[in-house]
């Protein structure tokens, strides 16, 4: 597996990144939330435009190769900074900062605004299933059954409306490199859409985990 | 439903705003890209953050109250600019470029880079359920049978690789109100995931249709 970079470093460095990059994301999740919302003139609009490519070319003069990947340091624990649902670095990441217990329990309060819309007012559908697809593979792997999603359902009680949410999920069983997980969506009239989902331990993390490999992260969810 | 907002924009005025927004929105992508990608040093961060702050403020002094919802013009057709995959100005959407045909088939072609990352290189397994949500219900649409999302079923065949990838749908039978539609994600080696879903027409659109009224939009589809 390509993207798993070891690169050792400790957790005061881990924190110093995430009190550079946290703030900086966060400065792009708001460029992402007005750039739908705004209604200046054209010429501030393209003013707006002109100075971000000038960031952004400024920014591209380093930058790493692909993907972000999960990179992961000498205590073992990855980093997806990356991802698209809970990467403290992604703009398009609400981010999901998602809590755990040991017992494959999973929970999140989050916020969606005008970047996850679908239907009118409400969350699109799609990110509904992205979200728990992420809070599933996470009680998979805080129960310590990590697996890669085979398949996912999902089941639409009503609209969820844009704003404050919760997610919640759990194992409801395992059997082997097999785990069954659940979840809801809760808004604020109850749960809006339910998940039921298989994860599936692949091939090279069940070496990995059989041999503890030191070039490996331990695996706690792969998305 | 409140967010349908029938504005009466003409289609050359559709065509203006759509050259205006289009770039501007595509400079904010180009910004989450490279704030996951950066190896800029720590003092170019911080400036780049103060000035996405400094355009954020400015283009906040005159915004919509809440999400852009889905604006519709004389001729009836919406403009869902907001919506998480397809909308022309949201910075978090690729956004698909979706083609249709009547018979209910539609499909695109669309490149993921690293805000939609999941696995190390790998497509996030949500973001290919968030894709296949909107493929299936812009099909449904198509057909002349639009829904919201009831039931959505992903089945994960292999990895779906960050890059070059297509995504088809097509109804696959229709019963009243109910439409059950199918699609899938083709990556460099084939088929890497499969979806299936039912379509539900809501009850106010079912009113809306029966009555052709005209402050409603034609529904085509609703995510």
């Amino acid at each position: 597996m390509t993207g798993y970079v070891k690169d050792d470093l400790d957790l005061e460095e881990v924190e110093r990144q995430k009190a550079l990059y946290g703030p900086f994301a966060q400065s792009v999740r708001e460029l992402v939330d007005v750039a739908i919302r705004t209604t200046v003139d054209d010429d501030e609009i393209r003013r707006a435009q002109g100075e971000i490519e000038a960031i952004v070319s400024r920014l591209r003069t380093s930058q790493l190769d692909g993907p972000y990947g999960v990179r992961f340091g000498a205590e073992g624990r990855g980093r997806p900074w990356g991802n698209t649902v809970v990467g403290l670095r992604n703009g398009a990441a609400p981010p999901l900062v998602i809590d755990h217990d040991d017992t494959g329990r999973a929970w999140s309060d989050f916020h969606l605004g005008a970047a996850y819309e679908g239907p009118p007012g409400l969350v699109h559908g799609g990110v509904s299933a992205l979200l728990l697809d992420q809070m599933l593979g996470e009680a998979a792997g805080a129960g310590g059954k990590p697996g890669m999603t085979g398949t996912l359902t999902l089941v639409y009680r009503r609209g969820t409306p844009l704003g404050d949410l919760r997610a919640e999920s759990w194992i409801e069983r395992s059997e082997g490199i097999k785990t069954w997980a659940k979840g809801h969506i809760i808004g604020p009239e109850g749960v809006t859409v339910e998940a039921e989902g298989v994860f599936i331990l692949p091939r090279w993390a069940r070496a990995a985990l059989e041999r503890q490999d030191p070039d490996k992260p331990t695996p706690s969810y792969f998305e």
